[in-house]
């Protein structure tokens, strides 16, 4: 038997919209729609999530994610770090759907300059879930995210854009001829990760090296991407020392993306704990709602 | 009055066809056709070397570039450096056209693996305007080239992908909304090269925040295009550190792009020479020329 759906969890990223009907902080049933942000106007979003949720009784939505940005369906503005972890909601006016709509702010920080929009979510579930938790979050993506999280405040972030960069060299540039295909090679990505941590320089020199090898040898797809990835990660890893640098890390994410970032922090001695992007961004979303409730 | 057209010099890239019909060592025509090797089946190449030369006897082409890879017309094989600056050519089979039709080959090096098509010819073309030249060529570009040349020999070369990575980032990533329609401040550039070559790894942390400026502040594009375009070349200046460190440089381009390099160069101590691309492409078809005509 289900519990009584008391309320909505939706994640309405760039490329999708995923809904939870939620019994407190249960998840009674999940979909996943295709309308994300990016192929949206702002008079379809009502429209969209009545269709989404059809079936579901007419509860409160809390919502993070792109619908929140200035091209969503209802700006939500950052709020600026230092800030609780728990997160800031806006109203979409009028209440569409009969029901509270809440989206979730974004955080900014003002120097140096960064955004961030979804994964203070994320951070505020595994804040939930660890309350005491002391260290850095790292949250793996197109843009992953280095917070620095103390005394249950979101001190300050950083972002880099290693997934985005990767998706581009790897899918469009001359490179992608010879990565295409490739599982990534462990022991030669974390080799890539040391070489590009110790002498950051000489790996960029080296991109094209990829393809020649392909061209003039037999380098096999796994190991040219794992090179690359190997490469941007551990460049990453070099600009962002002082965020893990003897520091409590963990990693929010479960894909094949955050397993590289683990084994390549774990090559550098420490020991990065791991939690689920669904379990955390659930978490957050009924963090969120239990603040809803409490302020109306 | 213009001389005898006595033989035709293409310049035969991905992107397009240049042609130039020649009088020893003087053009007295110049043409360009937008049918590059990309867009051509290798039964093409015949029908289109046949109308963009129209009206033009029926006199040896040598031609450089893509046209000779693999996928190209008929394939030039790679020659192995180090080898002298001439260029080596192959016949297209069946003199197509009734005229003796050559293609250069392009250079490979096997530790570490490169390869190089098209940029060998420009670099014969400087060797014949500078036979004791002795220093490295720089060539930007997709791929810019850095190239030792000694005793008249090409010596080793290193492709760097500053060109690429440029365009995708500049053109297709989340940073595209922030350098759009800027010029390159040449004051930001500068410094932008300077952090990049003393931190290399800082640079890549701080791409996003080129972005991040310009959502939270008013960056200019020119800034914000200028940052990109000075951190990349200043990691391929740290890359290529061995390369032009108390070396005579010359860089064969006159582009924007060229200039850049040049400025950049200039800001390590160097006082690096141009020469422009045509100038350095015809001599080196030129040289291939007497070449063939020497060899049969």
């Amino acid at each position: 038997m289900t519990g009584t759906i008391d309320w909505i969890a939706a994640d309405w990223g760039t490329t999708n919209l995923r809904l939870w009907a939620m019994s407190g902080r249960v998840p009674v049933e999940a979909r996943t729609d295709p309308r994300g942000m990016s192929g949206l106007a702002p008079g379809d979003y009502g429209t969209v999530l009545t269709e989404a949720t059809a079936g579901w009784p007419a509860v409160p939505v809390i919502a993070s994610g792109m619908v929140g940005s200035r091209q969503g369906w209802s700006e939500a503005p950052y709020a600026p770090v230092p800030c609780p972890a728990t997160p800031r909601l806006v109203p979409v006016p009028g209440d569409p759907g009969g029901r509270p709509v809440r989206i979730v702010c974004g955080l900014r920080q003002d120097d140096p300059a960064d955004v961030m929009r979804g994964e203070e979510t994320q951070i505020a579930g595994l804040l939930a879930a660890h309350p005491k938790f002391d260290g850095v979050a790292c949250l793996p993506g197109t843009h992953t995210k280095w917070v620095r999280i103390s005394a249950e405040e979101i001190c300050n972030f950083k972002s880099v854009m290693t997934g985005e960069i990767f998706g581009l060299i790897a899918g469009q540039s001359v490179l992608r001829h010879s990565v295409e295909g490739g599982e990534c090679d462990m022991p030669a990505f974390l080799a890539a990760v040391s070489d590009a941590l110790a002498r950051p320089e000489r790996g960029y020199g080296n991109l094209f090296q990829i393809r020649a090898e392909g061209l003039l040898g037999d380098l096999p797809p796994q190991i040219a991407r794992a090179r690359l990835s190997g490469t941007l990660i551990g460049w990453e890893l070099a600009a962002t020392k002082p965020w893990w640098l003897g520091s409590d890390i963990t990693i929010i994410g479960a894909s094949s993306l955050a397993r590289l970032y683990s084994e390549a922090l774990s090559a550098q001695g420490l020991a990065p704990r791991s939690v689920s992007v669904e379990d955390a961004t659930l978490a957050g979303l009924s963090a969120a709602y239990d603040r809803f409730r409490s302020e109306g």
